[in-house]
């Protein structure tokens, strides 16, 4: 079989690899944590695709497949680069005992045995008096606080099932219990209980149970669950596309309308995308999610270091949901299958975990000529790549819509389950950094914070960065008499570092190549990066959320290319400690102008829960903009087909059953 | 036939009201200009509402029609509402000299006659070498410059269609003419020709024609006229729905899921949306656009007075578009039609003008639980209410749409086409102030501010407005000694004004009702209103601009409720000199907290042209939400029926016919 260098790494290929490894390793029992495609580096790459754009002859590129393991039972961790095509090792090495691997599934479970086992955790059940059968422990990532970052643990947040139902698919998250588990991920032994606070202060009074553990509201998610059968308010909706899909896939490759792109995935990124042109031109070299983080604002020991890294700690593509035909998206639906690795090493399959079709979205353009009552009507199509990720409580969905003006979005949905805690029962007991979303419960103030990580191919691979914002001119006699004009002002980033947005300046940021100039306006070609405006990490300077997140701090870095920087928060994010990530990265000053650069979108959500976002959360909707700006000579639509209703057969509503007349004005 | 109170007014009930001002004008002609029903007070409304929420006899109301006009053919400007139902004036006034009615149709028409009838704008087309018969004139209002604001005047800038085809569908405004036009529209005589400046000063000359009239790239909008066919890339995309619409309209009610509102609609705002309930509770009295105003950046005489206010001085009823089935919207179309009144007192019917139906926004919510491997799905379908507006050159597309969780979203999507003017074929002009869109064209800086006035009924009609600001808690050893707590800092507004938005702050906007207490969280029911974050007025303080739009300095602002207090920059905007909106009402310090009380949400898109603009923009899209906050006890959507393959029948992809394996890895 043989394979585009972009291309992910196979089940055949992750298994190959492994096995190399652990024959170097002649029986030790390695604990395989995160491998895939190791792609390859730029030079190459760009080698290869330019033969590819030309029609010319291939130059053949290795596949390598990184990995990484410990040692079992050991904290001796090691990252490797295997060669499988010409099985060598290309990298090879332990790792320093600063840097910890991603949690797996595996260990997680081990985790959660080893706690209900334990005589102490069940000492404190029965004090709460309810049913070891139905306890659920929820593991999470250490996070830090300063205390020990060399030994790997995991903390250990506990629930009960509805005591009602102790059904596997009741919602815990309704049912906080008030103590937490430490464990140690090498000994598999319980390092420590902590009472929560239910309180203002971090007191605590283990016989204050309050009623979080009662039923309460039955605040379950799912329909079988609930009291009452699910509303039956909407009739069916269905897509029908009868001459089939408009896109074509072969292997990972897609093409729909002038786009032409490669789609990757891997364990920590998930869906990436690659070599993405409009028109056969280039515009974005590679483009990703880079990172999230969700640190939360509950300043109370043991919460204060509740933190987590989705990706570097735990993956998007480890945790990609296997998507379903008709429920994650309508139409018709191509989709595309992943491989991860198993701790035992052999590939671990993520079948149907990006998701490939077509949306409309409403009108793209219209012009009505008054003079003469016709119109024009585009609609705006689009191609969406999704993939869904699940990490323990909380959903992220990810789409890239791609469309015929050659506009690219990143959205970001967030949906799930609220992390919650135990809180007084008494609703005299207030906290500033949290809200009541159930009796008893408490889903504390945080925030996520999203990095997209586009590496652009403006024209070539020579870009710069530009801030453009919209400045008044000063009244004057002779140039402004009236006072009401305004320009704007341009500035180009030098040096590698971090950019401001400034809504107020209407500041509009782009990538430019000031090499070519369009032939219309005579301006550098570019395309504008419409990021998603919030507000950035709230922890102080200082602290552990701030030293671990890095790129928390400001919605824009600039970074000149390097191979292998592909992660603002650090390679190794789990129990880190910061300073190998984005902000070391800048700290070289490299020159970014005219340069192979790289765009890093900062963007979060400050998520202080409302009781609506209990028992499930409604989507909260991000979107970021890639779109050209005086990169074409006209708008790239102008061409695409009209709307009609001969293909788009819509149909007019006739009214209810009960009106003869749908015209007719309603009764008082 | 008998009328909801808030349903607009009929065909018949316009020609009665115009009659009824006729017979008392006893045969003097009247030139007709805006006109509808005139709402009844809040407190008469309240009481009928009341009764009808709680099924008690309905108290009658009668029923007013508002009408101005002009004497013909004199500056002679009135306002009336008449009492169709008791057959009575209760208002009737003759404006003052400094009030200007609206433009109309009627009046264009003759504009444009009239410049091309002009002996002295036959010489200047004479001098362009051109064909009279090819010429458009494209008559705006005057905006203001100080000079005169009583004599009513309109601004006709010059266009010709492509001489190419001289087609009736030609994208004249890629041929904008050196010179303009100045109409007194009383006398409809010629008052001043202008030759517009082409470099970067005012100075013009008019031997110096530049290539602006010679065909260039042939930048049409119109697929019939362009050089090569339409791209055939898409194929269908229907939407089925076979079991037909899930809403229900009666008259002007429409019922959705849990959602059950009245449609309004007039002349000036078009649609409107009143006593809007969510499962039977009251959530808001009335929503509407209340004004969009453009004004231009570029500082030249006498483009600096370019400014438009499409509501007040066009109207957004007048101008909406006749909605096509398969063009406008996909699936099962609901149209209301509505009336306006022609300039002769006549209804003028306005086919179409609201679209209602479905559509399907991706997900909703959706929890994996990963230790079941179960996932529960409810996707986000939304009922979309649509209407189109076309002033001269330009198109907005405004929709409202509901969801299942309570939200509701107002869009904006600014397509169209630009409007331009001449620039000097000489690619070294440059002005700071626009961007060449084609050879000898110029699309100059511009802004467009939007308004929305919401007039919540959040559990009742005692409201709060209240800003809430996510900040850090400072360091302490105590309280917070990892550094990383934040909280949340909540000010309410007590007198009228305007609130600023702070993204770095992530303030979260709210209304809310401080006399009930959300039984879950114990905080004060609200909902959010999420801006659409933007650059605010440009023009200095003082200018024309500045002072006409009175409504653009600040994001938000808040007043004391006030029956026919529905629009901030004025009732007349037509060559308004300001003194008459928001800010004079803010002024009077009204207390707003637990009182009846308006919120106005100014957006803008600063719009400096991209050449992906041309010849037809395609949509700019801003939103704005509103969204339960600690309204409901949980999330509203968590009964919502989940999706299923059953109800969505989507298809799979079975890959490209020269593909015999769909899951094939692409050969290099």
């Amino acid at each position: 079989m043989s394979y585009h260098p972009l291309d992910p790494a196979s089940a055949e290929e992750i298994l190959d690899a492994t096995s190399f490894v652990k024959e170097a390793y002649n029986g030790i029992e390695l604990h395989f944590k995160g491998g895939g495609l190791e792609e390859p580096s730029k030079s190459t790459l760009v080698e290869y695709l330019d033969a590819e754009h030309n029609g010319d002859h291939l130059p053949s590129v290795s596949r390598c497949i990184y990995l990484n393991w410990y040692i079992k039972k050991t904290p001796r961790f090691f990252q490797a680069i295997v060669d499988i095509t010409n099985r060598k090792l290309i990298l090879h090495e332990e790792l320093s005992r600063n840097y910890h691997g991603p949690a797996d599934g595996v260990e997680m479970d081990e985790v959660s045995r080893a706690v209900l086992a334990d005589s102490r955790v069940k000492k404190e059940i029965e004090r709460l008096q309810i049913n070891l059968e139905t306890v659920v422990p929820d593991p999470w990532d250490f996070g830090v606080d300063g205390s020990d970052t060399q030994s790997r643990r995991s903390q250990v947040f506990m629930y009960t099932r509805n005591p009602k139902n102790n059904d596997p698919e009741s919602n815990i998250y309704a049912f906080p219990l008030d103590f937490m588990v430490v464990v140690d991920l090498t000994t598999m032994k319980i390092a420590e209980i902590i009472h929560l606070p239910l309180g203002i202060d971090e007191k605590t009074s283990p016989h204050r149970t309050g009623t979080r553990t009662t039923p309460q509201n039955e605040l379950e998610y799912d329909h079988r669950l609930q009291k009452e059968t699910p509303r039956e308010t909407l009739k069916p909706y269905q897509v029908i596309q009868p001459e089939g899909a408009s896109f074509t896939v072969k292997g990972h490759l897609v093409e729909w309308d002038q786009w032409r792109f490669r789609v990757g995935f891997n364990w920590r990124e998930g869906l990436t995308l690659h070599d993405v042109c409009f028109d056969g031109k280039s515009v974005f070299y590679r483009l990703s999610l880079s990172e999230i983080f969700i640190p939360y604002g509950d300043p109370r020991n043991p919460v204060s270091r509740k933190a987590a890294f989705d990706l570097g700690s735990v993956g998007a593509g480890v945790t990609a949901n296997n998507l379903q035909l008709g429920c994650d998206c309508l139409g018709m639906i191509k989709y595309l299958d992943g491989h991860v690795v198993k701790s035992d090493g052999n590939p671990d399959p993520r079948p149907n975990a990006i998701c490939i079709h077509e949306i409309d979205n409403g009108i793209q353009w219209k012009h009505t000529n008054f003079r003469t009552g016709n119109a024009t009507v585009v609609r705006k199509r689009q191609l969406v790549l999704q993939t869904i990720l699940t990490v323990a409580n909380y959903e992220y969905i990810f789409m890239w819509y791609f469309d015929q003006t050659s506009e690219i979005t990143f959205e970001t949905r967030a949906t799930g389950i609220l992390s919650t805690q135990p809180v007084d029962s008494d609703p005299s007991v207030q906290v500033p950094w949290g809200t009541r979303v159930a009796d008893g419960v408490l889903a504390a103030y945080h925030q996520h914070f999203f990095n997209l990580r586009i590496d652009p191919a403006i024209g070539n691979s020579k870009n710069s960065f530009s801030s453009t914002d919209s400045v008044p001119m000063p009244w004057d006699e002779v140039i402004n008499p009236l006072g009401v004009g305004y320009v704007t002002q341009e500035s180009i980033l030098h040096c590698a570092g971090h950019v401001n947005d400034d809504v107020a300046q209407g500041r509009v940021l782009k990538v430019i190549n000031e090499n070519i100039l369009n032939p219309v306006s005579h301006t550098p070609i570019g395309y504008k990066i419409v990021p998603h405006r919030s507000q950035m990490l709230l922890a102080n300077p200082g602290s552990w959320h701030w030293k671990r997140s890095e790129y928390a701090e400001h919605p824009i870095w600039v970074t000149k290319y390097q191979d292998r920087q592909l992660f603002p928060a650090g390679d190794f994010t789990n129990l880190s400690v910061g300073g190998t990530g984005i902000k070391s990265w800048v700290d070289k000053k490299d020159t970014v102008r005219n340069e192979d650069i790289v765009i890093w979108h900062t963007f979060g959500l400050t998520h202080n829960p409302r009781v609506e976002d209990f028992p499930v959360m409604p989507v909260e909707i991000a979107q970021v903009h890639l779109k050209p700006f005086n990169y074409f000579s006209q708008n790239p639509s102008i061409n695409a087909a009209p709307s009609s209703q001969a293909l788009n057969a819509s149909t007019p509503y006739r009214g209810p059953a009960c009106c003869n007349d749908e015209n007719s004005q309603d009764s008082p």
